[in-house]
């Protein structure tokens, strides 16, 4: 066993356990310990040696969850005691993930740490999907927003992002909705159209396709809920069902 | 060998063949032909059967490069003809890379098709320079946008970018540097961290750290060229070298 204290922030991806890289892979081949999130998919432990030890340190409801501050005091102690640390974090561990946070705490306590990119929710949801987040004359870009600021409100980018024809991308945002499609509304693109995945890449995906005018109602009819991600744009009626969900929507 | 006609579009990652995910490596193994692109890795082709066919349609110096349309017709042919064809195509195939126009063309000639997302350059070289596209009251959102845009010119999209606080990730913008920069500086941007990122995540990376202001200069004197990523925002500055790479350039 490796006892050489070491770091790695590997990305899970968005959820199916195959989204992970080979890269990946290998360093959990070799994990002393794995601190893992809860939007990480348990059967990647199964990659772990069998006497690699597995600590969850996700927010789950009726669980304590773990400070960040205390996440990385855990990684650094286990570093020490056992040798190299998974970090094991969904999606991409720089994309909202603290991994950058993970990274400044490691250095300042003198432990190696590098970084193993992950297949981001962001971008692989909606190519799940059959969204293309650019599309020749459609979006030449796209802008991927959180919806949980550390303030708790929107993100003064949403209302930037609004003004442009920048697909906007935008994750842990499904509390925030209301607001963003009524950013949207005043902006006079009601017909604009919208997304939301949820659990996307696992088997109990849901997607619901509207409009900043009708995408409210139609979460609300399929009961969608956290985790979810929120893409907009007119890429969105790129998708095989969008045409029928509206017909849909509009006879609701 | 599977005869029936079937396109799976795989995001191979941005040049590590380690980075590709395990399901883009399970399609591999079942594909009967394999059209990939110029900034593949062409170890991921041993992953295939070993009757399988390998097409290169990327574009090179002083070689034949296809049309789009080319490529489209080939997939579709190949499909009928051999079965199962996977269109590798580096980083994620819907980030700039025409993966929603090969999706539309594999429908309207009716062969079933899907995606698999990959490791995006645009965020994982970034993150493999300890660079984290978003940092908590540093940059709550990161932005993507092209640097070839079909008309040839700078996006309007960056013009906008650069008077928000948004990251800035630029693709194929190499040979717009100038004009970038002078976009930020207009807009009293001049101070702003910069990275060029040529050849992100393979043995031969090229890296060089600046502000608006310094980055062209430390680009000719580190000659990278395309193909090369340019980070832009507050979130460079937690590059390890950042702060050296600074005292240096002044120096020169």
């Amino acid at each position: 066993m490796n006892r050489y204290p070491k770091i790695t922030l590997v990305g899970a991806g968005p959820g199916d356990a195959d989204l992970i890289s080979l890269k990946g892979l290998k360093a959990l081949a070799t994990a002393d310990v794995v601190l893992y999130d809860a939007l990480v998919n348990e059967a990647l432990l199964e990659y772990t040696p069998k006497e690699a030890v597995h600590v969850f340190v996700g927010k789950r409801a009726n669980h304590h969850a773990y400070s960040q501050q205390q996440i990385n005091e855990m990684m650094v102690a286990y570093a020490r005691s056992h040798g190299h640390v998974v970090r094991l974090k969904g999606g991409d561990p720089f994309v909202f993930g603290r991994g950058g946070e993970e990274l400044d705490f490691a250095a300042k306590h003198h432990i190696p740490a590098a970084a193993i990119p992950g297949v981001s929710s962001a971008i692989a949801l909606a190519g799940l999907q059959g969204i293309p987040l650019t599309y020749r004359g459609i979006s030449e870009s796209f802008w991927v927003i959180t919806g949980a600021t550390t303030a708790g409100v929107v993100s003064d980018d949403l209302y930037a992002a609004a003004k442009t024809n920048a697909t906007v991308v935008v994750l842990m945002g499904l509390n925030k909705l209301a607001e963003i499609t009524g950013i949207y509304q005043r902006e006079g693109k009601g017909g604009l159209p919208v997304a939301v995945v949820q659990n996307g890449s696992l088997p109990d995906e849901k997607v619901a396709l509207g409009t900043m005018d009708t995408i409210s109602a139609r979460v609300k009819q399929l009961q969608i809920a956290a985790p979810a991600v929120i893409i907009i744009g007119d890429v969105v009626a790129k998708h095989e069902h969008f045409a029928v969900q509206q017909h849909n929507s509009i006879a609701v």
